[in-house]
């Protein structure tokens, strides 16, 4: 049986913790790897090629769009955002469990390509935690707040589409339970169909006798 | 938000080790509630009512047929045996996970009337292991266990439409995945429709402010 990585597409609310999840579960276990996107705008300071994402010009990202080297892909205001495949691919076939931190749009294209992905969307335990949250950076106006509530509010509309809601009340509970249901999506029948298969062969063979 | 319990309908080859796995389940978790089935058949000698199964005779299971109060039956040489409604619907508002052991068209005709049921097929890790539990058990003929072999080729048939195919390798491992399953079940999208429902009004009531 070959082991093979899954693919789990992870979304949620802007306030609702995914950049701490994600970087606590890369931390805490090591079979995971974290999908990096391409994109045509210029990197912020402290940002690095291939670390944050692999920066490409537009005359290449259209290139990579015709020779379909992306999985999804979208344009925000004057920039591309896409998932590289081949990273993807990659990593899955050296077994590695591959993450991609994406919003609906893209989960949605994700799945229509790997029908096997598994998609996870994180939530706030309440939308007055969530207010609490995004409240307490102190960075932001109350009018961007404002419009982050109403971000999540459009959001939730595709919210059927995922497998699983995960409650991020505390990081800790919440990372572990990410990591159980990405481990035990391994044994999805889908991603067993090899297994059910031999096993079938096997109990043909082993009955005849 | 009303914690009820999940159904989750465990079945699998004779010789998987289902017997060894609910029994540790149930011993080791005090969240579950086994669905007891009823019979037409006479007790066997240790057998107690409403234990091992509900005695009840032909009249009264026909009746509960006509009723409604079964959530499926099939009828096997000369005896009919059922799964009775109340006892589940019950058991999952009272917020127990409630574990039915069933065959495969029972478990589509649950599948069919509670669709956000969880349906976990146990298999050895090889058809060879199967046939080597079935031998050491040394109380079946070679023609039994030939038989057995053949039946669990017959019963993979269906096995794709089962949400996890659980490999009972180690006994604990296999416990402790299956009760992790059932758990995260509780996080499906199908079993939050509730959260998200609120979680909807609340944003919309608080991003009008």
């Amino acid at each position: 049986m070959i082991n093979k990585g899954v693919l789990a597409v992870v979304s949620g609310f802007s306030g609702a913790g995914k950049g701490t999840l994600m970087k606590a579960l890369l931390e805490r276990y090591d079979n995971y790897a974290l999908s990096i996107s391409a994109t045509t705008r210029s990197p912020r300071p402290g940002e690095a090629d291939g670390r944050e994402y692999f920066f490409v010009s537009r005359e290449r990202f259209e290139e990579m769009i015709k020779a379909g080297q992306l999985i999804e892909y979208a344009r925000y205001v004057e920039n591309y955002y896409g998932t590289p495949r081949e990273y993807v691919i990659n990593q899955m076939d050296a077994g590695k469990d591959v993450i991609l931190e994406i919003e609906i749009q893209g989960a949605l294209k994700i799945k229509s390509q790997f029908p096997q992905a598994l998609l996870l969307f994180v939530m706030p335990p309440s939308a007055a935690e969530l207010r609490e949250r995004l409240t307490s950076r102190g960075t932001e106006t109350a009018e961007v707040i404002k419009n982050r509530l109403k971000r999540a509010l459009e959001e939730a509309e595709g919210i059927e589409n995922y497998d699983y809601i995960l409650i991020n009340d505390k990081v800790e509970d919440c990372v572990r339970q990410m990591h159980q249901i990405i481990q035990d999506h391994h044994s999805r029948t889908c991603n067993r169909l090899e297994f059910i298969e031999n096993m079938r062969t096997e109990l043909h063979q082993i009955s005849k006798r």
